[in-house]
């Protein structure tokens, strides 16, 4: 049966003022009336029932993961003691997955993407289902069909057709983000992807590549099979997990593995990174400003501006800017460089203004 | 006897949000602990008791006017009916004072501005009230030598020395505001002061000025004066002021007079009239930076912050700006222009937004 595990231990400083420590950019509201992971769990309805929806994160983040996705049960929510990265993350999700079900497929999805319409979104799971259904050794990639040469994603190479699919391929290479004259010549190719993050496999099939490149971590996730719905779980996790390499399931396993599928999956894509994705999600007026919630401007262009409450921001011969109230902070940026307020959130931990973190 | 008479009608849309039509720029604590009326009232202590200051200002701000002061006498907040700009303004305020003391000298005072040292300030009204009690006659006003060629300021020019005083001068020409190069020889001449809006003399000697040249508002003042402390007076001034003429003193008298006075007043002085005047009034950091609040930065320079409360503004690669958060309104502004702020708060009634002005 097809179930999905969706990957929420984000602490998305890049959002700040908006995301904070308690509150990571999958609980936001960025692009309508759901936040980013309640419109990750919409977009699988009806195709797989609340009860086959997982979701992976940490103990600070549970409870409101509970609060934000009530439909699906609370034993559905699996708690990581520590950050591992996606290889141990993926993993304990598998030996939960296979307690319950032998035949469990997984489709492995990040919490905090914005993908449209989900129709497609379902259709490309429901085609990568197929592909596993009809060989269950096979890994399945999705890879958006890029629509600009970006330089911040991973890329895809494909290679030979896979026979029994017309819309599935071989992977031939992963390449790191490109510059951005090599991604031109991969958009021009029309033989590359972005890497967006999802995955669909059978939980059985993972964990036996786990075993055949970090056979320590899948000796680990064993010793969590044979407690898995038992008393020693809590204590088995506090131990095994955090002595797992922290790694990506890409480097520990997609780029060793041989076989690997890539299932073109032509949605709208955007992994919502910084402030700078507001005017691609909700689009820009007529001057390029963005606006959520009350403002006004005069001379005022390509800014984004968010408000909360009925608090009012004016804006006066403001360029390229970003300015964000939120209750008890406000930000305002002009950058290029969407690292920077991951500094500035930096600045304000390392003053001591922790409340504000 | 010397009164002193605070002019505190203001609505200072310059300084929103901060200013609002109920919190206009004297009652703002801009430069201190004290509103910018409060400190004008402490100036003038102890030269002149709190029972012999008085504010005209109008029924909207006549109530924080009394809580900002509740030292002086209730009956000293004099409330006009509608704004006449400061010829019925001082007209009104004579009338009074002439009722309560014949010989009253009145020192007219701006609500709004920002003087130091009040020594100075005090040795000048001193100075002043002396000239007058020499000669009856003097309308005296002060003029601050200019510290660099403003060209938002009015100039005094000044002609022969009045021969009892060796800081005053008879009055030459009124010039207004100045192109820079002209400001640039003002300022290399020696003879020209900046017209800081503060007069002394007689309460009689200027409404016989206003008979001179304004002879109906004259008639006007003097229905109110047979009705001071009747109870037909509110009827008289609700009936009297608002046909009086709308024009400044300046124009209505000064301009016109022959035998006016400029005492050099040696403080340094600021209008306050924008914003932009934070970093004169309480200085800068190292990056150019004036902060008013609880405030973070990275690549920060020559920006004005002030935020309330324990509200945070973090800035980030911004030059030149003003933020200013309140409660429920925050402006960010990138302008040289005193006067959009203006436009601005314009814009908001304009779209109906009234709770913001």
């Amino acid at each position: 049966m097809l179930h999905v595990v969706i990957m929420a231990g984000g602490s998305g400083t890049r959002f700040w003022p908006e995301s904070r420590r308690e509150r990571p950019k999958q609980f936001l509201k960025l692009a309508g009336e759901r936040s980013l992971l309640q419109g990750t769990f919409d977009r699988c309805l009806p195709l797989v029932a609340p009860e086959q929806v997982w979701v992976v994160t940490n103990a600070v983040q549970a409870g409101q993961t509970r609060q934000q996705l009530p439909e699906i049960p609370a034993g559905n929510v699996v708690i990581e003691p520590c950050a591992r990265n996606t290889a141990p993350c993926i993993g304990l999700a598998a030996v939960r997955l296979l307690h319950q079900d032998p035949d469990a497929v997984m489709a492995v999805l990040p919490a905090d993407h914005v993908i449209q319409p989900p129709e497609v979104f379902r259709g490309a799971l429901e085609s990568a289902s197929e592909l596993v259904a009809a060989d269950g050794s096979r890994l399945v990639l999705f890879g958006v069909p890029p629509n600009h040469p970006a330089t911040g994603f991973g890329y895809i190479e494909r290679g030979e057709a896979v026979a029994d699919s017309k819309n599935a391929w071989q992977v031939a290479s992963f390449r790191e983000k490109p510059d951005r004259k090599t991604a031109e010549e991969y958009v021009r190719s029309g033989r590359f992807y972005w890497n967006c993050g999802i995955f669909v496999w059978r939980a059985d099939r993972i964990l036996k590549a786990i075993q055949a490149h970090e056979p320590e971590m899948h000796d680990r996730l064993q010793q969590l099979a044979s407690v898995v719905g038992t008393a020693d779980w809590e204590a088995s996790l506090s131990e095994q997990f955090p002595q797992m390499n922290s790694i990506s399931i890409d480097y520990a396993v997609l780029e060793r593995e041989a076989g690997i599928c890539v299932l073109e999956a032509a949605y709208q894509w955007d992994d919502v990174g910084s402030w700078h994705a507001m005017p691609r999600l909700i689009g820009a007026d007529d001057d390029g400003n963005t606006v959520i919630g009350r403002h006004r401007g005069i001379d005022t262009k390509d800014c984004i501006v968010r408000t909360t409450g009925d608090h009012l921001v004016a804006t006066l011969g403001l360029e390229g800017c970003i300015v964000v109230h939120t209750a008890d902070a406000t930000l305002v940026a002009r950058t290029d460089d969407e690292n920077a307020i991951k500094k500035l959130v930096e600045l304000i931990r390392d003053e001591g203004d922790e409340r504000f973190l």
